[in-house]
């Protein structure tokens, strides 16, 4: 599975991007992060002043996993599809945050465990339980990054300037979470949360299976491609080639939680210095996702208690960068505006 | 200066809320801080599910401050009149995230140290400088909390179904940390902070003139109003009318940063309840303001390293609280979307 290089943002532009920061009418720095985020815009678009987002767009991967049928989620695994129709039909929290964020929604069937027509992307119905098999066939893996890598090809062609990755499925975050711990070799009680709900006895459950796939997964730790085949989902693989092909495109992209997070690790792997092209839109509940956030280098945008995925971390965050990009866009300079800049020191 | 009881929010229509929440197709708490958000505009509207505000209002007080010319500032006065024309014309911070959070913005000068047309709501050039001198006489203080509370009375009376309050002094951000100290019984050192950039030398001005506006005005720590007259200003004192009047008429409101929040501090004294009816938008870098949201019982919505005023950072949180409020208006519910709820404990 071979990406193209990533090319880095624009070091010059965000240079010049800084500049004007300081010379807008207000005190320098004064903007905090809207600061760094509008220069980080300009140095993705290779532009300053930055021009505000016209098509911003989240991909849903709705995918079911084996691992739920060990009683993992608070959730009965049915849900995946209807939640898939929820979106379908605008009812989930990502169409109507989306929405409120300017952002139009997609959700693609990956490995949703139902009959179905076939859409063009599905790899297969649900995954192995990563507690004592595979999740996919190596074929399945190679397939489902691939897929990945065209929805993104698709949605840059069709005028996406900012993506955002979601997911949808029951039983994910024992995935993401053993994907996480097995990259930044954690013990699985230190960052298994509680997903959806989870009570204790089903904390229980959900740490044994992911203490059970990191033992398979280890060995597999600098083989990205692998460790999706042993412990991801098709799901999770294709969102990671989602997020390396972004990259790969110099499309900027807004992380979400956990899930998205942990396919973002992967993809960091398979797409070297794909993570210039991300911010973290928020910090989830989840331990694991703070832990994969450090490892990327990454400081989330807004940290407002949300656990629910779909994307809808990062599109509650799209607002902030918009605003971020307005300043640097449409505030005045000192020089036109006629106001005085700071006193000699 | 008597301000009419605050009822509170509604609780009755805050438990709908709640339980509304619950039956939305995804995990209950899921969307954290949304959630609360959601439940708090509900219980102000009285209405279950919340209307999205139609009509949100940035007023932002101008004035300026006599201890300025004591150098505790990076910038020179005249700056702020430079600042009231650029936000006039539209090119502050403030205009560009007002128009990216969907708020229209007013500036009114209360006490601009310039000539010009009288406004109708200006109360006085400057104030005296609080290290040495009382900011206000006695008639100045009440003509000033009057103003700020008809400019509440005018933007509700106008439709205004959200406010922010802003400001705008060079030189203010001494008189608010002397407020919010003085309220909170704080030694100056441990809340002085950098205003709009100030150096070391600047800084040891600053809270000079902070200790010494703290030994005249520590007497009043239990009299709100001379309060405002011994150590705030009539910029300060109009924010705190208006902050306590939006209160009594029932309008949501959201907090800036240090200054407007000093406001706040006394606002809550003079109308006993008011905090109910206010979020705070950020956290600024400022440590007083820490120490003030503290004291009101408020977890700011972002915290986004931002020190400008104006009213920025309660606008940039403002598509947060809109995004709270599409979600509890919006979203389908597991019934009507046909999604299973949870499975049994």
């Amino acid at each position: 599975m071979e990406f193209s290089p990533v090319v880095p943002p624009d070091s010059r532009v965000a240079a010049a991007a800084r500049r004007r920061q300081e010379i807008l009418t207000k005190p320098a720095g004064a903007l905090g992060r809207l600061e760094d985020l509008s220069v980080w815009v300009s140095s993705c678009q290779g532009l300053c002043p930055p021009q505000q987002f016209e098509h911003a767009r989240v991909v849903v991967f709705a995918g079911d996993h084996g691992v739920a049928r060990a009683g993992v989620s608070a959730y009965p695994p049915e849900v995946t599809a209807q939640m898939v129709s929820n979106i379908e039909a605008g009812g989930a929290a990502i169409n109507v945050l989306g929405q409120a964020a300017g952002a139009t929604v997609r959700v693609v069937d990956i490995a949703v465990d139902c009959d179905g027509p076939d859409s063009g992307y599905k790899v297969r119905r649900s995954s192995g339980n990563i507690a004592i098999e595979d999740a996919l066939r190596d074929d399945e893996v190679h397939a489902a990054i691939e897929i990945g890598r065209r929805i993104a090809d698709e949605e840059v062609d069709a005028g996406a300037d900012l993506l955002i990755a979601g997911d949808m499925g029951i039983g994910n975050t024992t995935a993401a979470t053993t994907l996480i711990a097995t990259l930044t070799d954690t013990e699985p009680v230190a960052v298994v949360g509680r997903g959806t709900g989870i009570d204790d006895a089903g904390w229980s459950r959900k740490t044994a299976a992911v203490r059970d796939a990191m033992y398979r997964a280890r060995r597999f730790r600098s083989e990205p491609v692998a460790l999706l085949r042993t412990c991801g989902g098709a799901d999770l693989a294709a969102m990671a080639g989602f997020c390396a092909q972004a990259a790969v495109r110099r499309t900027p992209l807004l992380l979400d939680g956990l899930v998205v997070t942990s396919a973002a690790l992967v993809a960091d792997r398979m797409a070297p210095g794909a993570r210039a092209w991300w911010q973290a839109g928020h910090r989830s509940t989840e331990p694991a996702h703070t832990l994969a956030l450090d490892y990327l280098g990454l400081e989330p945008i807004v940290d407002l208690g949300l656990r629910l995925g779909e994307g809808t971390g990062a599109a509650v965050a799209l607002p902030i960068v918009r605003a971020a990009v307005a300043t640097l866009a449409s505030m005045a300079t000192f020089e036109g505006a006629g106001v005085s800049d700071r006193l000699p020191d």
